[in-house]
């Protein structure tokens, strides 16, 4: 068995090729350009590696996930010049003649996070990605949840900071939402420069894990979700994570009912989680449980 | 087959029995006393209408959900004098010798709206009462959400409105979160009268109305909810749910993938959600797909 993986990104895609999700033996990064130029040079990497039984895709969106439309498995209305209404799922099953499996990036990134948790009995898992955007995916007893398309958890809208309270936010559709607010494109364009950077005593790193522990309260209080994850580069900034956590306790104030089994993790796959997250859409595109 | 539910509220129990969730053939309601009591006059009750099948309860929480726990069909920490570690699920199904189908009050009703809605295509559900306290439901694909116990919707923190930004809200544990703003006792509280009483001009229609569409607006991007019912004595203020439904379409800015599926509606059911829901809790529990 050979299983195939995208992560298909607005900057980068990540292909791999490997024979389980945790076995990747080859894997390559190209850069993203037009559709038809990054379609053919993946899946002309795909093609050197030998012969797939399935590939998995894990999409930057918004895209298609109703298995009942004639446009599962498209990149829909995204704002990325050349890639509204690209057929990405249908590309590759045309091409590379295999089962497509297809999700969100974030979704995606849940689902190898969720795996990995497995071991401690962890049965409700969100990924948020805090970087040049914020996204967030959701796996709740194994599945990545899909409804009215897909989360768009980076467009809630947080509280604002009483040390932030004039900043306009850079979300060219609402503003101030958790993305306006708290994603690297917003920390650089209030403060000039990436939030690690700052000493620890700027207000920039209380401002923003204010932020972030806002959406964490609203998950584990909307969905009892039991775990959340949080990746992406601005997440990796020393002690964020740890005052993401002890912000996200005071606003629960000891309340939720089983908060002593909400917990807030950097991502046990690192940067990997979502092209791993890809090869176990691959894996479920084989069997008759579709994810 | 004869089918029994009961609604477990903070005021009332409602039992009802029936031969399925749309046959109901006697109901009752007795008040919400002390457990011992309570528990007894629910039980005589169902003793008296035959032989049954299966029971579904309801209840309000928290609640202990986790089938490994010893604890699961306990109501938990309560501050409701009396009834906290009360095992309701255990006392009916010891008492009637049937089994017990089991989950929040809101997740039950949650499943009925869902049930209903089952004709339109809709696969994922929220429900939210506005009354007495704010609580929701959820249900995916047919299962209603649990996690970390259960979501505690009414105690997410909305953004306060420009003419609400002095009021410390009600909520005992948080202050200002959903409930502590837009319950009930929130409005009497702040302006002595309930909603309804209000002509239409009055701030405290925009201000309840911005608070629970901004749950609104979560909910559709933290978990990509098809349809919203709302149910509960506040969301009966004729005009609330016309100006919920406009204030959440501003707040998404027509961005969220999927909007066009976004749906906010008034309990199909009525004030009969919670109890249909009993009963289809009943009808699981003979099943092996336990909800």
């Amino acid at each position: 068995m050979m299983l195939g993986a995208i992560e298909a990104g607005g900057t980068k895609f990540v292909l791999a090729a490997g024979t389980s999700p945790d076995v990747i033996t080859a894997r390559q990064t190209i850069p993203t350009r037009d559709p038809a130029t990054t379609l053919a040079q993946a899946a002309a990497w795909f093609a050197g590696q030998g012969q797939f039984t399935a590939i998995g895709i894990g999409s930057f969106g918004p895209i298609e996930l109703d298995r009942r439309s004639s446009r599962w498995g498209f990149i829909t209305n995204t704002p990325k010049p050349g890639w509204a209404d690209c057929d990405i799922a249908g590309y590759f099953r045309a091409r590379l003649g295999v089962p497509v499996g297809f999700d969100t990036d974030v979704n995606a990134a849940a689902l190898a996070e969720y795996a990995a948790a497995q071991g401690e009995g962890c049965s409700s898992l969100a990924y948020l990605t805090i970087g040049t955007g914020i996204g967030g995916g959701l796996v709740l007893g194994g599945k990545p949840v899909h409804g009215a398309a897909h989360p768009e958890m980076g467009h809630i809208y947080p509280r604002r900071h009483p040390l932030d309270r004039d900043f306009a936010g850079v979300c060219p559709h609402h503003g101030d939402c958790l993305e306006g607010l708290a994603s690297g494109p917003a920390i650089m364009t209030r403060w000039g420069a990436s939030l690690s950077e700052f000493p620890q005593e700027h207000p920039s790193h209380a401002i923003i894990a204010d932020y972030i522990a806002q959406a964490c309260h609203t998950l584990f209080a909307a969905v009892a979700a039991e775990r959340i994850v949080i990746g992406g580069g601005v997440a990796k900034t020393g002690g964020l994570v740890e005052r993401i956590r002890a912000r996200t306790a005071e606003l629960g104030a000891n309340y939720l009912p089983g908060s002593a089994c909400h917990h807030i993790r950097t991502p046990h796959h690192g940067d990997n989680a979502g092209i791993i997250g890809a090869m176990t859409l691959a894996n479920a595109a084989l069997s008759s449980q579709a994810l």
